[in-house]
């Protein structure tokens, strides 16, 4: 094919995913939990069934991405174990086990010439989900967006293809058994990537929202060129202070695990701040704690003096997510200074504060403005599973929609019913 | 000054303004709601005093735009008069008298692991409001953007321009009254087109979303250019259905006045449809009380039998938004027929079924997708004062953040508190 003539096909199967997606979300609309749920177990008593086909499938995806030269993180991303799979099968379970988000009654009031008026959640309608090469991410996706009513087109990296179109197959299994139509859930079949630029551009009578998941690349591509709205995902710079009233130990064990967990994620520690009067107190011991675990001590000044092992941070640094067992340091005067350096380098993502004097976290809180703000606790709990939402498809950094983790209820919009006696307005 | 010399300085102009709006905005989500309704309150009692000099700049405007031959419709919204003005300054009232919407505990849960979360609403932070030529939109605007929290940045029709100035002068005054910082409100000093293109490409960095209010072109502009966040408005194609179990003399009330009480707005009615079982008994006595007042009646070819004053509707009728003294009427076989060609026709706004049948209802409240539903009401409901907001900037219909009539709470984000004891995430 010539370049327009595929320009043209990548339309029509676009337009046509699109069509079927909006039938099944009328339909969708219109289903009962019950049947949805039973959707996802089935669909993951499917996963567990099909383990060797789907690690065989993944297999085939590592290869090439092998041959292709991927770096060893996406190929970790990319990669499907046992373990995993059951993960991906219990997330499925998870899920089907919340609360039904849709036809809640989110607020209810009369009015004075004797309107009933309620606020009733329903789902969005149709989700995009564009993702990167991480197969497990379909059955996520699709999991919390069929608990919500709402049917999905996916769209996942190219590299992950037949991992993902293997899962894809047990979800459509899923929905068969529910009678539920195919078409809520749908994969784009072209691995072509103008594929992408046609849902983000010409699909807006298709689609109600777009969610990238992904790294920063993906989510600009996105901005820029979407023409429907975007619940955004942005990079996680996020803080750890330790107030001057922190608790060593807990310090200590706070620092490491938000830092050091898993470096990967968006919800891990890139910053430390400590309180300059607790600082001779503080920084050797947590500094020395990160160090004897491999991870490298980017410090200002004063940290430098007060700990050997540290190097240099530079500007550079405090705004930097390094996704990696790196971390900068900075010693700050007081808690004003904190939630400044934090409104100046953070990305709104997830910070905390230790510390024993209660009042100090209240300032924390109600100063600093970001998604998740955490009293005594690790920041890898930015997390839509920890929350108790069955699982995520990420943590908005946007602030409208939803901010957070972005879980099944997230996924929702809501209409108004108004019970009148034959009321007209006035004048 | 030439054209690169001029997009420098707009790009200046609106960068300072941004820069001002992101500081006041810091400020405003720290402020008490005493001090804002105090700004709400003296700058409503500033713009019953200056009444006088307000309509001598809404004089100016009248004056220019006639010469510039706009339409009477366009005349009539730019008009101001002591009642139109008295309205605004009691709109500011209403929205002092609102409760806060913020520091709100949207929902609160606890984890097994201890951890106790919360979601707390708090500001947007800056929005943008771009408006057409009605000088009271400055007031509502201003006003909910306030008692929210948040910053705005306004752009209104060139040709209010002068009204509007006298207007957010009033404005000032009240934050000054309050010691908010007077950035909090702002207004894009130039007329220059080229301030809107910026404000909506290039403003990212200090812009959370942007609310465009007015007619179409304006919404696609905003949309197609926008890479901020969207709180969109469109159309409303509205539809009365009148179900067979419908009592005549509320249909015909409440038809009369979804139509006419006034046409221009969103929420007018557009379109009827009524059951062919009852077809007999309503169309002809429906059909002459729109027509005895004024309203032409383009009917499908049931209707014209039934009713000699109409005229053929086209296929074009069914989706066209007269905002104007027109109706397109269809006799549909039963409910399902109904919500079927709401659902091909509509817009999505705001739709009503008359009906003695509660059970009717409650089919027409599931089964149609409209932002606002109404039984036994009239249309012209659809209005956040109506609904009790005090105001509102418009009707959202989109299906994200917000849907129906955006008030203060509309205007809202929130972030978690999570309160631990040293927890840290394992595995």
């Amino acid at each position: 094919m010539n370049s327009t003539a595929k320009q043209t096909s990548v339309a029509k199967t676009m337009d046509a995913i699109g069509t079927a997606a909006r039938n099944a979300a009328t339909e969708l609309a219109r289903s009962t939990v019950t049947s949805r749920d039973a959707a996802l177990q089935f669909a993951s008593a499917v996963i567990l069934e099909r383990c060797d086909k789907i690690m065989a499938a993944n297999n085939k995806d590592i290869i090439s991405a092998r041959k292709k030269g991927l770096s060893a993180a996406m190929l970790d991303r990319l990669a499907l174990d046992k373990e995993r799979i059951e993960s991906m099968a219990n997330g499925l379970l998870a899920i089907a086990a919340i609360p039904d988000p849709l036809g809640k009654i989110l607020a209810e009031w009369s009015r004075p010439n004797g309107l009933d008026i309620a606020r009733i959640s329903v789902p969005l309608g149709v989700i995009g989900i564009i993702y990167e090469s991480r197969p497990n991410v379909t059955a996520d996706a699709a999991g919390l967006c069929l608990k919500s009513g709402n049917a999905v087109i996916l769209r996942g990296g190219s590299e992950s293809y037949n991992s993902s179109f293997a899962i894809y197959q047990c979800l459509i299994e899923g929905l068969q058994h529910a009678k539920i139509d195919a078409a809520a859930i749908q994969m784009v079949p072209t691995t072509n990537r103008s594929a992408v630029g046609y849902l983000l551009s010409s699909m807006n009578q298709f689609l109600d929202v777009v969610v990238p998941r992904g790294g920063k690349s993906l989510i600009e591509r996105v901005r820029a060129e979407a023409r429907v709205p975007v619940i955004g995902h942005l990079e996680g710079i996020c803080h750890v202070y330790l107030h001057e009233s922190a608790d060593t130990e807990m310090a200590k064990q706070i620092t490491v695990n938000a830092k050091l967990r898993r470096t990967g994620i968006c919800g891990a520690a890139e910053s430390l701040l400590i309180d300059a009067a607790a600082a001779e107190r503080l920084v050797p011991e947590i500094c020395a704690a990160l160090t004897d675990r491999g991870c490298e001590v980017r410090g200002d000044a004063t940290v430098q003096r007060l700990y050997e092992g540290s190097i240099a941070a530079t500007e550079e640094d405090w705004s930097t997510e390094y996704l990696d067992s790196i971390i900068s340091v900075r010693v700050v005067p007081d808690i004003h200074a904190a939630t400044k350096h934090i409104a100046s380098y953070g990305s709104g993502h997830t910070e905390c504060i230790v510390a024993e004097d209660n009042e100090a976290a209240e300032i924390f809180f109600a100063d600093v403005d970001s998604a998740i703000l955490l009293h005594n606790a690790s920041t890898q709990f930015a997390d839509g599973g920890e929350f108790g939402m069955g699982a995520e498809i990420g943590i908005a950094t946007d602030r409208i929609h939803a901010r957070g983790p972005v879980g099944a209820e997230q996924l929702t919009s809501y209409k108004y019913l108004v019970r009148g006696a034959g009321q007209t307005r006035p004048g």
